[in-house]
């Protein structure tokens, strides 16, 4: 009967079911046998002294098996299954077991590991008898990795909750070590809820490290114990702060559900807020023209010349690194301003008064910042123009964010560090939308065109690389710069288009077919992981008509 | 203190209060004395028997006066104005009059007149010194407009309400009597719901058409009582219908609050939908490959040949007009695909038959829906190709869209038909957001780039038209086609560039000052309408971080 319908389906006479899984695992079997879930179902740890975040994750689960209620994208919806459904076996259970000799530690504990030491592969098998379904990890986190793609297979309609491809075996483990979304909470503020249900869809597409930008030169939003003045003067309210409450809960939630929350104060330019509580600190505050002084309003830098702001912001790091899980911190250094500094008399003193150029005296500030988080256990990361632009001694280790261009990854890898794809050209999600500052009726985004799922889907992570350079990509991520967002689109402008970069990440070059991943067999996918999120609460936008997403393909170029 | 006040405005040392107006009155005194609401406001109709939906606009001014509860745009927010509220003298009552012989109609009677002959002018004192401010005009809807433009004035602070501006002389009136805005609710389709808040946010500034561009070939949510089965088949389901309710619901609480509801049914082109109920009626019925037939999937076309599908169309539209209370009802008429009929054997037997050219066909289709229309007491409405590429006799007083592009106004013009601008090169409000066509990697939307609200503003609607074409141009209005648009992202879509055409279709080429509207005057403006908006429920897309949000200028590029 499978091989029948498989036959039918390869000669057009039926539509072949979709793979509802986003990211597509690295190997899967399929079939197209149909399988309710029994009511009963269950999902059983087979091993002792389970963790309470996975004893969570277990009800999540089941929250999402019997909440999704999401019916089957094909013309006629949950009705065109009701046959195959009524005579379908049920499951009853989902067994999760560690492989042998495996640590039993929390999801969130793995969560933070070092990049590039996580356990996230996973086994699943579900048989098309009914008989149990079994989900095998080398960690918690790999066990919850599976359960995210077991709870993707299920549809419902009419009172039951049912997949249609059965009999399943997947092999899945991810390309990349980190996959990241990045949100900027400075230009416009997202209060944690926002970020909470971020956190959730990121963990539906197997994202794992929240980038989490959040401060700049508009806002400081971020209580720090040592430093409340920041904040305090600094935000844009006071309830535009994230107290260190909410960091703790935001932090220790993404952990429970396999996110790593790398945090960023960008220095020493994007720092006129800090003005705001120590206005001495910073050179160029608020100077006009800004043009002059900063790619963006309003001006202002770190006088990282200073031995008191130097000082100042060590502490600062050292300050916020203790409160963070996370072992990856980010400094930011972007964008750095050099005529700010030029056209600042304390400044121009320091320097002749210790004789260093600036190019020293910012290598300088940033060991001492970086020193700071290193004795805190973690690891720098930085913006590329630190070691593009600046000859500033870093560790070995550093992390750095490639964003300018695709084509500077080469350049940054030349270097000896590991990187993390983010260029503007595939994955700035602000892209396109019309230039927001003022007084330029004609002019657009700086980085139009509109950045669509299909340009970030079609990203080649080692393009440009040799051989022995490739290692040193560690991964990506889309970012979201907020000048022309808020909670009001931020679900439709970031999903489903993050998911896109989660699948580069995670499956890699080659989907499971062993063919390059390409956008054609991927949009039917997409629509279901959107419609899915939908359900779950979060607005992603629709990517096509309805008619079209209930019609795998013919909304095709040449359908 | 008044003077000197503006003297150190124009020096600079204290920030203008920005005119928190949209769109902008055609004239305008403002003064810059605080004024409060008193605790005792009323709004008082100083004129017999007041409509019912002149009371319940009533009663909605007095809600957003004390709900909207939004805080100035300024450094500090409503703290920056403790001091003057203080010392203000407080306001205690609006009176609404009408002049002098004006007939006391419902708004909704006002606001379905003829284009051209409705009173949407006011006049509107509010006096410096706590005395009565005064709301004059010649008709409910006048009124209407005049309570608008009140309630935008106030801000909230610490239980006070109040407003820094006064005192106000405002003469107003539109420039252009069609100012819309057109939802497609056939690509992806919208809940009654979000049409009534569409409506709200419409209304707050001051547009008073709604094209509402209801069925297309991917569905027909729309009920008719005579065709049952169009919507029972092609709706995308049974809950995704507009019920004869719906409509009387939608149309009913537009004229309420000053809106004209013109429906648009697509003939005969972007019909595949009717296909659903009607395949017979369809030529080029999902044909492949949809590109050869059609500008997007699924291909279909009425077969205007057949005498049955005449008499269907025909009906349909009297049907469908007599529930209508507009006078404008759309027929639609673009993208008609010509390789459709050629193809299609019946249509061309038919063709042979009768002895007509398909554009005799054409015509002759067109006059016998038109011909519906007009007996019903409906001006047709069509989109600019049935003049432009098309031979169809059409009756004078038929009013063309202009869509394809702002070059097409002065042809259409040429043929002597009133016009309203839509064109897709300024007013495509889904422009820009990447390619929806499926196996498309690199493509970007057909009408990249974005249309930002900046570009809308700086739309002329008489460019290139003589003097004599120019009183043609009735008016115009921004689209929201939604192949990728839903409920989800409706609100940030929409709004608040919608307001961008709204302002320059009611205020004109010049503003107040007299200096044609530019953007820079328009921006903090702008900001103010969306913080209102969003205050009042609208999840408008914010325009700029919020640090240039309450800096006038600041962000301004060469600030």
């Amino acid at each position: 009967m499978i091989l029948a319908l498989k036959a039918l389906i390869a000669l057009g006479a039926l539509p072949a079911a979709v793979l509802s899984l986003w990211p597509i695992p690295k190997s899967i079997n399929a079939g197209t046998t149909f399988l309710t879930l029994s009511p009963q179902f269950s999902i059983d740890i087979t091993f002792q002294s389970p963790p309470a975040d996975l004893l969570s994750a277990v009800e999540t689960a089941h929250y999402y098996l019997a909440n999704d209620n999401l019916e089957r994208l094909v013309v006629g919806r949950g009705a065109y299954d009701v046959q195959d459904v009524q005579s379908a076996k049920a499951l009853s259970s989902l067994k999760l077991s560690l492989a042998e000799g495996a640590q039993v530690n929390s999801i969130s504990a793995e969560s933070v590991k070092a990049i590039g030491t996580r356990s996230e592969d996973y086994q699943l098998d579900i048989p098309a008898d009914g008989s149990a379904a079994t989900l095998t990890a080398n960690s918690t986190l790999g066990l919850f990795r599976g359960m995210t793609t077991f709870s993707q297979f299920w549809y419902q309609y009419d009172d039951k909750v049912y997949m249609v491809s059965a009999p399943i075996t997947i092999h899945d483990s991810p390309a990349y070590p980190f996959r990241g979304f990045m949100l900027d909470t400075a230009r416009n503020y997202f209060p944690p809820a926002d970020i909470i249900r971020t956190l959730d869809a990121m963990s539906w597409v197997k994202l794992n490290v929240f980038h989490w930008h959040v401060t700049d030169s508009q806002s400081f939003p971020l209580e720090v114990g040592e430093f409340p003045e920041l904040a305090q003067k600094g935000a844009y309210s006071s309830s535009a702060v994230y107290t260190a409450s909410d960091v703790q809960n935001i932090t220790t939630y993404a952990a429970s559900i396999g996110i790593d929350v790398m945090l960023e104060i960008d220095t020493p330019g994007h720092t006129t807020s800090i003005g705001a509580s120590h206005p001495e600190y910073i050179a160029c505050n608020q100077a006009s023209p800004w043009s002059t002084y900063a790619n963006e309003p309003p001006a202002g830098q770190l006088r990282f010349t200073d031995p008191a702001v130097v000082n100042f912001t060590t502490n600062l790091f050292s300050a916020v690194a203790k409160t963070l899980p996370s072992l990856m911190v980010s400094t930011g250094g972007d964008e750095l301003n050099i005529q700010c500094y030029t056209d600042d008399a304390q400044t121009q003193a320091e320097l002749t008064s210790s004789g260093l150029t600036l190019e020293e005296a910012l290598s300088e500030f940033t060991q001492s910042t970086h020193g700071a988080l290193i004795a805190e256990g973690k690891t720098p990361v930085v913006w590329e123009e630190m070691v593009l632009d600046h000859n500033v001694t870093l560790a070995n280790d550093t992390i750095v964010m490639v964003w300018i261009s695709s084509a500077d990854a080469a350049a940054v890898a030349d270097k000896g560090y590991r990187l993390v794809q983010g260029p503007s050209d595939y994955f700035y999600l602000d892209c396109g939308a019309g230039e927001w500052i003022g007084d330029t009726p004609e002019a657009m985004s700086w980085c139009d065109p509109f950045k669509s799922w299909q340009k970030a889907y079609t990203f080649d992570p080692l393009a440009n690389l040799t051989d022995s350079q490739k290692p040193l990509v560690i991964g990506g991520e889309q970012l979201l710069w907020t000048e022309q967002s808020s909670p009001n689109n931020l679900d439709s402008i970031v999903w489903p288009r993050a998911a896109a970069s989660a699948e580069v990440f995670w499956t890699g070059a080659t989907g499971p077919s062993g063919a390059p991943l390409n956008v054609t067999e991927a949009l039917p996918r997409l629509h279901d992981v959107r419609f899915r999120m939908e359900q779950r609460g979060v607005k992603a936008i629709v990517l096509q008509p309805l008619w079209c997403a209930l019609r795998p393909n013919a909304c095709d170029v040449n359908a």
